[in-house]
């Protein structure tokens, strides 16, 4: 048995997110794990580093698949290319010690939220961008986004809180830029709940219009109250742009 | 009667094309006329820069239209971008005096041809680019080009030789220019043959290539026979970037 590691992007448009409870065929995991299943000719699982929702994109999606082959990592890389659709493309194959797992041993993962400042998108980002229209004041989105920088219960920017899981999750980064039309919210973490890059855009969002005080987001984390939050942002602005992992296992 | 001049821009991933003989629906011209014919409800004639092929795309494509309405081109320019698909924007409406036409006063045409250098194109591109793989020498394709410079017979580089119009173009540049795995061809003329965008491209591929001789392009052109130029390469690699006026008229 061997253990693969996959770097790839993904146009998530399409897609109803990485993987669905009950797995769906059109998820990107159950494309992974058709096209090897064919191609290596036994049962395959991938694991990802974390599930995306429907219509997320990554640009640096990790994942993992255990298999019996003696394919070498540049076959498996050119065949996943030639017969997997367009908008999902292999960035690079790598053979990780048995006990690698993409998802248990992510230590960080960043993400973009992008928000296109104008009525209509450019026509080549528009599944890419959430379209935001009006004033937004970017220093008080900034002065807001410092104060959730580091450890805390980020239940407030949780959809669900299911049972007892911990919502403590620590934030290294949540970067804020302007370019021409195109906003950038730019966040790393050590993990992020269900719905939290979208809750926090969202959030940030009403920062930037006025209708919320920056100093107001140490209350909010405080409350640990989803009702407290800003709007849901749609899925379509989130790009997962890179997950790190400890140094002893890649 | 007002004249309106329209900037442009659109994905022609969906489109047969600017405009079809028999002005079929699916092109870029007849989503404007219907849209514009049901907003002003009289009969409107959209006339482009020129046509663009099935698949080509537009950054800064021009065209104008004749009406007779008391819209400002504020009303109007809002009106197109929130009707239009998400492949279409309009950048921006302007007023013109009556006697401006977008394509018998173009001056000079800006197209992109651009060659993804590798199997798969990322995720993101995978509309707007020709994809080679396998090494392009690209000084030589640099030295072809400039072969083609100036004022010339382009008959060789035209699909189709219809009666007895001119086949004489003037090329005032013709760039390679390679940012990483982006080969991007960008040629300005005083007008283009059909498919003489894509034929340029395929014979300065073949030059890359090493299958044909970068000083063999003067011959080329005085053959003024279409069969000894290179292929056609596919429409998705085309872009339309802008469109120069006469001072007199803009």
């Amino acid at each position: 048995m061997r253990n693969f590691k996959l770097l790839l992007e993904y146009d998530g448009t399409r897609y109803k997110g990485w993987q669905k409870q009950g797995n769906t065929e059109q998820t990107i995991s159950a494309k992974f794990e058709a096209m090897l299943q064919k191609m290596l000719n036994q049962k395959i699982e991938v694991h990802g580093s974390g599930r995306t929702d429907a219509g997320v994109h990554a640009l640096g999606q990790v994942a993992h698949f255990k298999a019996d082959t003696s394919m070498t990592t540049e076959e498996i890389h050119a065949y996943l290319n030639e017969y997997l659709p367009l908008d999902i493309r292999v960035l690079s194959v790598e053979e990780m010690p048995l006990l690698f797992h993409s998802r248990l041993h992510a230590k960080k993962k960043t993400y973009c939220y992008h928000i296109y400042l104008d009525k209509k998108p450019p026509v080549f980002m528009r599944h890419q961008v959430f379209c935001h229209e009006g004033f937004l004041d970017i220093k008080a989105m900034k002065q807001g986004a410092a104060l959730l920088l580091g450890t805390h219960d980020f239940q407030s920017f949780c959809a669900t809180k299911k049972g007892k899981k911990s919502t403590v999750r620590t934030l290294y980064e949540c970067q804020i830029e302007q370019e021409a039309h195109m906003l950038t919210i730019r966040v790393t973490g050590n993990g992020f709940l269900y719905h939290m890059v979208r809750i926090l855009a969202g959030t940030l969002v009403e920062i930037g219009e006025g209708t919320r005080e920056w100093n107001s987001l140490s209350e909010l984390l405080e409350a640990k109250d989803r009702s407290k939050a800003g709007k849901t942002l749609p899925a379509c602005g989130v790009t997962l742009i890179n997950v790190d992992y400890e140094e002893d296992v890649t």
